[in-house]
Formats: C-alpha cells, sequence, structure tokens
C-alpha cells in the first residue's frame, strides 16, 4: 500500500516553494515566523532548517493547480498565484485544526500552537486566509477574479466541512452520509477548487474548469477515505503520527462510521469499545481497529475510495488535453488512494 | 463626553440589518447559531432576542460605507454588499480577539466562545472571514473586484496589528510609535477601508476613494484612542466592560504608553504598579487610572484624538460631495472622539 509522489508533484513543489517563500515573507515578523516554522523552513529557534532535514508538506494543491494549468496552457506561471493561495488555505486549516482538535503534532514536529501559544496561532491562520485572498486578487485578471471567488467558496465549504467534523464529536451516531458530506466539504472543497484554479488562471473556457473540479471533487473525497484508513493503520514513522491516532482520539472517520453502521455484532462491541470514559488503552485502540476491520469498515473504505478515483477519472473522459498532462493526471489520481502519508 | 449617534449611523443599521441577516443565514446550522448570537439576534439558546432587548454593536463600519457611498452616489445600495463585508470582517476580528484576550464578556453578554467553546468560535470567525470575500465577489463588477482587494488588504493589515498587539503583552517597553502603529492596522485599516468600498463599489473615480479612505484612516487612529479612553475611564453600564477593564488585564494602550514614556515621577510610578505580579487588586486599578492621567496620558490621548478628527475633515477639503454627505461624514467624525461606548 505504498507508493512514491508521482513526478508531477515533486515538479510543481520545486515551481511553488520561491513563489511560496516570496509570499510569506511579506507577513510581518511575528507572522512570517509562525508561518515558516509550519512550513518547515526554519525550527523553533527561527534557524534555517536545511532543506534535506525539512518536515514539508505533500504540496498536492499546489501540485494540482499547476498541472490542471498544463491541461489548459503550456506554460502553468499564470496559475501560480493558485498554487500559492490554496497552499496557504491548506496551512491556515491546518494551524486552527491543530488548535480545535488539541493535536500537539504535526508533520513529525510539534505543531506550531505548542511552541508558538494558541493566539498567535490563531492569529497566523488568519493571516494565511488573509494572504490567499490578496494573492488572486493581486492578478488583476478576469481569470484572477474567478480564481479569487472559486476559492472563497471553496474556503467556505471548508469552513463548514470542519463544523460539521466538530458536531460529529458531540454526537453518539453519524450515519455514513453526513460522514461522506463532511469529507466532500473538509477536504474535497480545497481539491476541487485546486484542479480549476488552474484552467481560470489561464482564462480556459467550459469544459475544462468544471471537469477538472469535478475530477479534483472525487479525488478529495478519495484522498480523505485513505487518510481515515492511514489514521488507523498507517506507519507512524512515515505518517509522522502515532499508530491508531484516530482510534485513540475516537475521531469519528469514515471506516468508524462504516464499521458502527454495518450492523454487525462487531459494530455493537465497537461502540461499547469508543464508548468506555476516559483515555483508552493500548489495548482498546487495537481491539477498537480489529474491529473496525471485522465490521467491514476497512473494506468498505478501501472499495469506496477506489470507485471515487474510478468517478474522478471518468471526469476527464472526453475532455481535450495533452496526453502527458493526462497521464500524469490519472497517475496522481492513482497516487492518492496508494500513498502511505 | 458622551453623545448620541448620528443619525447616519442608525440609519445604516435598519439598511445593513436584512442584507446582514441574508447572509448569515448562508452558513450552516452551527455557525450560523454562533454568528447569530454574536450580532445578538438570538440569546444562549438560540432563541431569538426582541429587537429592544438586543445587545447590537454600533455598526459604525457598515454605516461609514453606506454613507462615503452617498458621497459618490445617490442610491447607496450597490454598496450593500461593502457594508455586509466590512461588518463580517469586524465580527471575525471579535470573535478571535475574545478568544486570543481571554476576554469572557462582550456587548453585556457572555462571549460567544464562553458559550459555544474554544474550537467553534474560532471557526465561526473563520466562516465569517471567507463570507465576506464571497459576498464582494460575487457582486462579479470591476467595483466590486477592487472592493474586493480593497477588503482583503485591510484585513491583512487588520491581523498584523492584532499580532503587534499579542507581542506587545510579552514586552516591557513600548514607544508611542509602535503602539499607534499598532492602531493603525487592528483599528484604522479596516476604518479606512470602509469609508473606500462605498465608491469603489459605486465605480467612483479617484480623488473620491482616496480621500474617503484617508479621513477614514485617520478616524480609525481616533476612534482607538477613545477606545482607549474608555477602556480606562468608561462607563461599566455603557460599555459593558468592568469599569478600568484595560489597566486589570495590564493592556498597553495609548494613554498607558503615553504615561509611561512622558517620564515623569508618575510614569515610573505607574510601571512599577503595573508591573506587580498577580491579578491587580481593585486599589491597584485605581491608583494606575490616576497615575495614567497624572502623568499626561490622558490629555495626550484626549489631543491626539481631536488632532485626527481635524486631519480627517481635512482630508475632505476641496473633494467634490453633495453637502449633505459631508455634513453626516463631519457629524460622524465628531461622534467617534465624543462617544460613550
Amino acid at each position: 500500500m505504498t507508493a512514491q509522489a508521482p513526478a508531477a508533484v515533486s515538479a510543481g513543489r520545486e515551481l511553488l516553494e520561491p513563489a511560496l517563500r516570496a509570499t510569506v515573507d511579506r507577513l510581518d515578523r511575528p507572522m512570517r515566523e509562525i508561518a515558516s516554522y509550519h512550513f518547515g523552513w526554519t525550527d523553533e529557534t527561527g534557524a534555517p532548517v536545511p532543506p534535506a532535514l525539512r518536515s514539508t508538506g505533500k504540496a498536492l494543491r499546489p501540485a494540482l493547480v499547476l498541472l490542471a494549468a498544463r491541461a489548459a496552457d503550456d506554460d502553468p506561471r499564470p496559475a501560480l498565484p493558485g498554487a500559492v493561495a490554496v497552499e496557504l488555505v491548506h496551512a491556515f486549516s491546518l494551524l486552527h485544526d491543530d488548535i480545535m482538535d488539541g493535536d500537539r503534532t504535526r508533520r513529525h514536529r510539534p505543531a506550531a500552537w505548542t511552541v508558538f501559544g494558541t493566539p498567535a496561532a490563531i492569529l497566523c491562520g488568519d493571516a494565511l486566509l488573509a494572504l490567499s485572498h490578496e494573492v488572486l486578487l493581486e492578478t488583476g485578471t478576469a481569470g484572477g477574479h474567478r480564481a479569487a471567488r472559486a476559492l472563497a467558496g471553496a474556503t467556505a465549504r471548508l469552513i463548514t466541512g470542519q463544523a460539521l467534523d466538530l458536531e460529529f464529536e458531540r454526537r453518539a451516531r453519524i450515519s455514513l452520509a453526513e460522514c461522506l458530506r463532511m469529507a466532500a466539504g473538509k477536504t474535497a472543497a480545497l481539491l476541487a477548487c485546486s484542479c480549476s484554479l488552474g484552467p481560470l488562471l489561464c482564462e480556459a473556457p467550459e469544459p475544462l474548469p468544471g471537469a477538472l473540479a469535478a475530477f479534483g471533487s472525487d479525488l478529495g473525497v478519495a484522498f480523505q477515505l485513505t487518510d481515515d484508513l492511514l489514521g488507523i493503520w498507517g506507519a507512524p514513522e512515515v505518517t509522522g503520527k502515532p499508530a491508531g491516532n484516530d482510534l485513540r482520539a475516537r475521531k469519528k472517520s469514515l471506516p468508524v462510521t462504516a464499521a458502527l453502521n454495518a450492523g454487525t455484532a462487531e459494530s455493537e462491541r465497537l461502540a461499547e469499545v469508543l464508548g468506555r470514559p476516559g483515555v483508552p488503552s493500548e489495548a482498546d485502540v487495537r481491539e477498537a481497529a480489529r474491529l473496525v476491520e471485522a465490521a467491514g469498515g476497512r473494506a468498505w473504505t478501501e472499495a469506496e475510495a477506489a470507485a471515487r478515483v474510478a468517478s474522478a477519472r471518468a471526469h476527464l473522459d472526453g475532455v481535450d488535453m495533452p496526453d502527458r498532462v493526462r497521464a500524469d493526471l490519472l497517475e496522481l489520481a492513482d497516487y492518492v488512494t496508494t500513498r502511505s502519508r
């Protein structure tokens, strides 16, 4: 179940980094320091981290922006502000998420709020969100305005997904449909937007932006399904999070929700184990993982992820784009469900 | 030192409210409930609060948007999305500020985070910020795009001001110039933007948007100077905050910073009183207020506020607009320094 990131992702990261750093450098010092730490460029003291030692993110969203731009135009550079903007929105959501969830670790390092304090980390997230809008609006082009509107909508849907996630924590039972709706907001909205921003910034007419947004939306749900599998069965040394982390946090992830709603004896037993008061023991975490699998939660999640990837691929059928770009997009779709972190 | 809000502010509030409510209604339930509580329309249980009993804000920023729009156009309605957007950004900043500052009271009621929890209140702020951009970009006009860019820039400056404010808490000594720079970001940026959004949305050419932005910027600093005076000497039953609240929180507000930097014997004594460990006693709070005044901090702040209002008024000289609108803007400028809350 592991795979290397496709070349398009590494290529995207190389184009992105100088532009992202130049944008983050526009922030005033305290916010810049926190953002720079979050992106892995500096350590807790502000000292630069050599590239080889950095715990950076996958930068999947900006790679999608730049790859999808190449579906519209040989030169993806007009889409660079879009790549920067989606990575800024993603960083904003991670900074605030870690605070809201009380997650102390991000990418093998202490989460920003544990280093700089909650108020400064809230504010840094706010600053990155505001900056994402500035970056797109500064293009001053019609495509830039359409892109800005798409990003504002996607951000609103992302936040709605987060709000559902928070609400689920207080409820005993969540339906699978509700859980999928949450994933559509929390993860798929920004991935869908990432796929449409490139064509929008390159002024490509429909059906390209719409088809790529639909591709990205399915891809996003597949991404979340895979993320939830990794949250239970991922290797801690690769994911940067403890094994069974989501079960320890009693997160109502997609595999857990599928298992709880499966109507099996294991579903009942899982509800009982997850309902025990206090911090779950390591034995409880292992038992819960076994029960999710026995109730069919793991198999359902894997099958649903595969179905979403197939649906994503189908959205590209009959849409005109260079063969090389299509091949890269399809490779990326496969990577999303086979990645190990 | 008290004054009624000018008619332009009440008129603005009446135009604003239905549009603001319709916009907030677009949020999903949990976020809508928190926003609705924050705006004073509902209580902690979600039950509607009758208009006469509501603890609403002053809605000064939307009033400025609509009033400044009338400088450009008889019909201020094209500026309504701008009025909604600035009130959303203002609400976003208050929701996050109260969390960051640990303030438990807002407009005579428990602050939203104390009712709905910190994670939900962070998220509601995020949702309102994202919504503010959507509202302007949905206009689809050239003016709407210029307005969106102005708002994104103002939001970024507002956040920079907040970051300086946070940083000041950790430092023993702040210069008056630094403190004024903080106020320029934290308060003046959004007020300046409020004054330019109306003309921008009405597609008015320069010099009107620029002159009104300059007017709003000076007005914003005057507003903060007055706010800081009220934070020490305001009547609790009017401000909705305990007397001497800013001194109890050891806030390095403008009067305090002016007093500390005045080089008088009282400046030294004030530093000593504010430097005492633990929660300040009521006697310490009263003593600090007396020392700020004795060191000249109150007089400096009052004089600076008056100078900023004079400068704001001067920005309107020679700029073409209906006499009635000019009179309303000047009345509003005077209100800012004579208000009691």
